[in-house]
């Protein structure tokens, strides 16, 4: 171990770096899934209401929410299935005292990672895909190649629908598609990505999954697949628009959830980052 | 711009890369200020509440907390001196709609850059600083120069007191510091760093400053020059331990704070980076 | 001053009271204003996550919430017209620390009033009223007139629509009326209303206004005449089914808020009772 | 059945009534068990932060907090003895979709009862009765000797050590007693009370029970006695200072809980009403 840091990463930081933001805003009234408690922040103390003798004064926050809404990842223990988790760990025996002290949200290792950016959209040359679509593992092995891109084991793959559009818009209800349908990576889709060996897989939908309309947000096949069979954490609702649109395929992905002991997941603000 | 990641990072993460955490684990009841909000998580469903006819469950939270509670970043919207904001804002124009669209949490950009640790218990040889003791510009340069450690601007900068090691074994009101007092960067300290020209400083204890014994979490003259003044963020309740075990004293430093609108703070997980 | 409870209470007591529940249960999902913080609840700890040595376990909750959700009762704060509160107080002198330390849901004294049903659907032979009908004054003194009813100063009235029905059958989006309205009472039968010297008014719908439909629940002339210019008390979403289908229109009326310092509302059930 | 109500309530009403608030006021900060979420308060929106077009504006809430904290009762769901809820009931059957639907709040019927006020400080001659002395079967039979009172089937019966007083002062450590403990009933008075058919029982301390110092809010024996053994509420935190002041035995007691869905206890302000 050295107690400087390393030559490469020096240099990276001398060069210049560029910072894509992958976390959507944080606001009252956001699209969010139902089933999830909502985001609500207040200022119980603002400039002016308790000024000190010399001149100062704090504003401060209270936020009330779930782990499952706004940019967030899923923890290990979010999803069971026949009353197992990953490695079939009973999941009454990941409790205690009323916590997942075992695969909880505080034992997702921080990532530092390469990252791939596969941008179906651009592939399929549409501006994003239709409601229930399901994306298949042809669209993702086409967008592979299109983009002259590889997965490697323990990267980190985005896999970008072009949904996050109906978030930017405002438009809730699309967005969520609990009636209409989201398009997103298939059961097939994500037993070929847990092929690769990859570390963690996100996309720009509430759910990651492909919601057939009219299905609600009900039945998983991805979560299955992903957290309970393979251990392969999904991070949902993040905006993939920028990097689409800067054409960024390939990028050092950085991750730090809150270390939320004993919580199902975390929101968090994802970074891509590449050199200049 | 490249659209592929930069030679020295991807050396970078081929090379291997050692990450120190420096966020502590949010738990009920853990030490934070009776000033804010405390942090409460619970599971409203947990595996087996609701099983879907697939055999699939799925778990999840809720969380309440201030957003200075845990390690936490202040944004420029949390202290004002005589009304008004860093860059002379007023206060009142900072907010819309009962927040602080301008200066608040969602304006900090993600913070990929150099870092460096002062570890001073170090440079002068104890565990930790005594209650209610002023970290002094002369023990900033002392520490300094004992490490061979420069500070450029932009860096951030992580003052170390070993106070956290309260945190770690649990004794919250010697953490908290109320009656007996925290050590810290005084005012002049304070002032000294903001004309090195960082960006961002952190330490170990709940309020960065040093707190006099019986004085409370009230006078906060570093907030007042780093926040209001200088423009440059505050990172509070960090876990320094682990670097400073290792001897790291310069890093690639990496803090993505969630985008809250309006908010004045974010909690955080800060990392520090070297290659290996 | 008696040390004894009263002959006639007493009384009343030992021949028994028929207790009508005139409040709504709070369940997470409940049709309520997107204005407001949703209502969330979570069991931190269930039977058996803790046990004592003793065989002992408790079991425990959180809730977050606004306080203009399910059955509530907004405080005179609540409404301001040209920033003036009731009685012309400043909106801003009556904060105080960052809360309505006048006019507060804690200056809401306890109500044990004589209460009066208004059961215009009843005067008007229909189950319920239409989405945006107005109930006028001539609604409100017909139903006076086929009741045999009088209102008297100080008394609590209660003005049903029917609308509840919504709320009973799960039809959050008809209850709350956003785009097709809401039955209630206009600014004129507020103004009557005021003239009677009633003490507070409820009903079983949202927002106790007439909304017009696609008009949201924006302008509120009845809050301005009852809140702001009168004192009187407004109650909403109340369960007023039960006491009309089982005909009572006369009652003692029973309502206790918490006593939550310096907000706008609280949450509340209140009772009507009849002796057998 | 009849349609207006009874004579002797009207006559209740027409000679006028007093009454004594039992609740005490939610402020942040108030003394509580750390074993719950804390209560918090903010208001989200103040006047003047969205002023419509005509001029009005509307101020609202957000609100955090456990549901034993306050002046609350505690729901049969709150406490199980190996396993059992009241009646035998497995704690694990009471439980659906993640809440106690069976011996839930939502379950506590509203009280329009008979009261009765045990001042045994008064008895005793004391202002207050000290740290961790038990209220025993002589204490109580003694009181109402004392009093002149006597227990009626159905009636709710009101313990008063004076240990409220603590509240009042602001001293929450000692109204907690964590270490230094808390008066209160114990397991033979509480077994005494169960034996009169009482149908709910409060107190003006933080967990009704006798608390020895050191012992922290660990072993509740009343609370099984009182809401395993005999389906008997327990109110706790009341302010029962200023019914003893006015020497106020017998009243109508009224106590009207939100019907929290699922949950273990409620805020709530109970009324005691004498007639004049």
């Amino acid at each position: 171990m050295t107690q400087t840091v390393s030559v490469a990463l020096m240099d990276a930081l001398t060069g210049g770096l560029e910072i894509h933001d992958l976390g959507r805003p944080l606001t009252v009234g956001m699209p969010q899934s139902p089933n999830h408690p909502a985001y609500w922040h207040a200022l119980p103390r603002r400039h002016g209401d308790m000024v000190r003798a010399d001149g100062g004064s704090a504003a401060n926050d209270i936020i009330t929410m779930g782990t499952h809404v706004g940019t967030h990842i899923d923890a290990l223990s979010h999803v069971s299935q026949d009353g197992k988790l990953f490695g079939g760990l009973d999941a009454a025996d990941a409790l205690e005292g009323g916590r997942y002290l075992q695969l909880g949200a505080h034992t997702i290792e921080p990532m530092v990672r390469r990252g791939v950016l596969l941008d179906v959209p651009a592939m399929r040359g549409v501006q994003r895909l239709e409601a229930g679509e399901e994306i298949t593992v042809a669209d993702l092995e086409a967008t592979l190649a299109r983009q002259g891109t590889e997965i490697r084991p323990g990267d980190v793959v985005l896999v970008r629908s072009g949904w996050g559009q109906h978030f930017d818009s405002g438009d809730g209800d699309t967005f969520r598609g609990l009636t209409t349908g989201v398009p997103g990576v298939g059961e097939a889709g994500a037993s070929w990505l847990a092929a690769q060996g990859i570390h963690a897989t996100g996309a720009d939908t509430i759910a990651y999954e492909r919601l057939q309309p009219g299905a609600g947000h009900g039945l998983l096949p991805a979560h299955r697949v992903l957290l309970v069979e393979s251990g392969i954490y999904i991070i949902e609702t993040m905006d993939l628009e920028g990097i689409a649109a800067a054409g960024v395929h390939e990028f050092l992905f950085i991750l730090s959830p809150l270390k939320l002991v004993g919580a199902t997941g975390s929101p968090v603000r994802p970074l891509a980052v590449v050199g200049q």
